[in-house]
């Protein structure tokens, strides 16, 4: 018997099992194509498995309100195929066993609070900065929804001085994921993101971003954790600058753990999701389907 | 058996009891001076009445980290005589029974949930524009707290563009308390704000303030309810016009409730406070003194 999880990425999906809910026994990475396409192949994997329950950390946005109509949908996205697509349905009609439905920021927050950076602490928040900007919270040891999922990567924030890119947000232009995501620091400086590590103004910029993102979780949430993921974030130049950045812009008004462990990468590296849907279906075997 | 509460504010403190939870029975009102005469009202009001548990929402900072050496204490406040003032310690040592500890407006947020504004939903924010900002949620039926409690009042904002108040926080300068709590109107401006009514561009810009607020707190905690309350609040002219500017700038991003419904006044009007005390204490009875 085994538990089932899946890591739905725009760009690929990671589906995985495990029989006690923490190693990964077998695991397949399959390329995000059409809903159909992609579903056959995670069908495929899935088949050979006797499952106790699955977890599904999902791109979104999608919908996690239990009395929606829509709900284990993903609903609004651009990407062709999948807006309006019933996911968690789809999943349910093949396995007929409980599943947990969450966006793979909230899963990603899970396994990094439960097995990787937040295991020591009492809530984090996990940020990944990439193609686009997203974040998951963990509060009180469960997931944080409300109405819906968070959003943290569209926030406001306040444009620095020196920088006359107008972003590229198709909702609000200048929010953060508009200002910091990869795309934004490529089309702002006109080379690939990976190729600008040795230009200081780029990374003292970007850390003043997401360093205004941290004080406003930090100022609403108190989390004790945060991780850092994403592409983005593969430039480790920016730690250091983001720590400092935030302590500038909180000026100790909130007492915090130290920057140096509070902001940290995923020490489950590329696994904390998957890890989160492992847990979460473990968590789901004991609630109704 | 009586259920006991007192909102411990930076002007008064009002304590009140009542034998269901709910109903107040009898109720009193103390100016806020020194701890040691502030406290003699109080335990003159509760030494007549057999008390079951109590719930305290006290003005902050506060130590509300139950495994700090100062748990319960009101902690950095310019307010003389209160600074490390072990306030939960004296209250305990006069009567031994289990107490609820939290900030004035996580008390206010969670009695609007229970029983004003918020007791439709899942979730709620209540904010307070007065003296100063300050906010507290009640996410999953629980009131929010991390590493410490929220200071959703501090969170960083874009200054309005007609706007050159150099703000006047001592922190931070022009965080959302230092542009939009009552004293920075009067510093801005010139006169009181209650005297103001009638100037539009002073609630356009006042509400540009509080509505980024609103939608940093919707894209990270996806409360369903905000309720806005305080001195400055008492201009009604800023509910539709915080409405219009919140639509404006989160412009369909998430769903949310119809504004209408979602940003209101505390329907507990003064009481949403002491109310939260009261449903604390009740709560308090059965967990560990
Ligand atoms: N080494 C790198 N340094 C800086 N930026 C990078 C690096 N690698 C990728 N990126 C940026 O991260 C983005 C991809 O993010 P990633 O998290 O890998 O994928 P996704 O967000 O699509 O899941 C790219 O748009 C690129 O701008
Ligand atoms: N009718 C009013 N209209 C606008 N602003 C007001 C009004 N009454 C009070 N205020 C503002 O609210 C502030 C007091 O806030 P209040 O919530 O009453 O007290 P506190 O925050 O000290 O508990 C004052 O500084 C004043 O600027
Ligand atoms: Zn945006
Ligand atoms: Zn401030």
């Amino acid at each position: 018997m085994y538990y089932g999880a899946i890591e739905a990425g725009g760009t690929k999906f990671v589906c995985a099992v495990s029989r006690n809910g923490v190693d990964i026994e077998e695991r397949t990475s399959i390329p995000t194509t059409t809903p159909e396409e992609t579903l056959k192949h995670v069908f495929a994997f899935f088949d050979s498995y006797t499952l106790i329950s699955m977890g599904i950390g999902s791109f979104g946005p999608i919908d996690v309100n239990k009395d929606s109509g829509t709900y284990g949908f993903i609903t609004s996205t651009p990407k062709p195929g999948w807006g309006f697509f019933d996911f968690l349905g789809e999943i349910k009609s093949r396995y007929n066993v409980p599943t947990a439905w969450t966006t793979d920021v909230n899963a990603s927050a899970y396994g990094e609070f439960r097995k990787g950076g937040g295991q020591k602490s009492g809530s984090c928040v996990y940020l990944t900065v990439g193609t686009g900007i997203g974040g998951g919270a963990v509060v009180d040891g469960k997931v944080l929804e409300g109405f819906g999922h968070p959003e943290m990567g569209h926030i406001l924030v306040r444009r620095h001085p020196e920088d006359d890119y107008e972003g590229n947000c198709p909702y609000h232009a200048d929010c953060l994921e508009g200002m910091a995501a990869g795309p934004a620091i490529e089309k702002r400086h006109g080379y690939k993101a990976g190729t600008l590590a040795g230009d200081e103004k780029v990374w003292g910029m970007e850390a003043y971003y997401i360093a205004q993102a941290l004080v406003q979780y930090t100022l609403i949430l108190r989390p004790e954790v945060f991780i850092l993921g994403g592409g983005v974030m593969k430039q480790n130049q920016l730690f250091p600058l983001i720590r400092t950045e935030y302590q500038r812009l909180l000026n100790n008004y909130v007492e915090t753990p130290a920057p140096e462990t509070m902001i940290t990468a995923p020490a489950l590296g590329d696994d904390a999701a998957i890890t989160g849907c492992l847990l979460l279906a473990e968590e789901a075997e004991v609630q109704l389907p």
